[in-house]
């Protein structure tokens, strides 16, 4: 059994902020700012691209609430909310999780660069085979 | 009217990949991979953080397809799902977009770097503060 899922079943402690019967959230336990969560389904799913879609609005009106309730605690400047699916995207445990991060400054723990590729081009036919039919 | 209210309804032209009522997908115009695509409600929010859950619910389906689609044409190694709000967490449109991001080695245009801050540490007190009651 994954980690997280023993983190779901209470195997494993967590500082859990949230519970229910389909959602845990709780606090990274290795965190890059004060307030960094994961929220996961208690049920496995590997990543993002295999997860029920009604369980991802389910955490999402999770997070929603959360980012209120740190407003009122932690007072950040903004929140990421952010999802890795394989190694390459930076996931380590392979069951779906979201990080919301809470933000504070320039300098806080998550490093974040969008660089724009100028290698990046496309032609008309890849546009056309990008277009999800 | 913003921007991407603009893009939703096609005043401003956009490389779309997916359309229908509610969402559209495009290309990203400063994409960071080949494949760069960021998928928005036709509505208009501010942030993730009042957007409809159920129009994320329909986001989310729409990046599973665009993953399965994406990863048999551009071979990715993974890829990001992430929404940022206020500009702390790098956000620059102030209309709710989620980024999805083919991800290909670890030199590509994203840089995303958790970075464990021995800083962070919570008491019992603050821990408590954190839960969501």
């Amino acid at each position: 059994m994954c980690v997280f899922c023993k983190i779901a079943n209470h195997e494993i402690p967590s500082k859990a902020v949230y519970e229910d019967d389909q959602i845990l959230a709780f606090l990274d336990i290795s965190p890059v700012t004060k307030g960094h969560t994961l929220i996961i389904p208690k049920q496995h799913f590997d990543n993002f691209s295999d997860c029920d879609s009604e369980l991802v609005k389910h955490i999402h009106e999770v997070s929603k609430d959360l980012v209120k309730h740190y407003q009122s605690i932690l007072n950040p400047k903004g929140f990421n909310l952010l999802s890795n699916m394989n190694t390459a995207a930076g996931q380590s445990v392979f069951h779906v999780h979201f990080h919301l991060i809470p933000r504070y400054d320039e300098n806080d723990g998550l490093v974040l660069l969008f660089n724009h590729d100028d290698s990046v081009q496309y032609t008309k036919e890849e546009i056309n085979q990008l277009i999800l039919k």
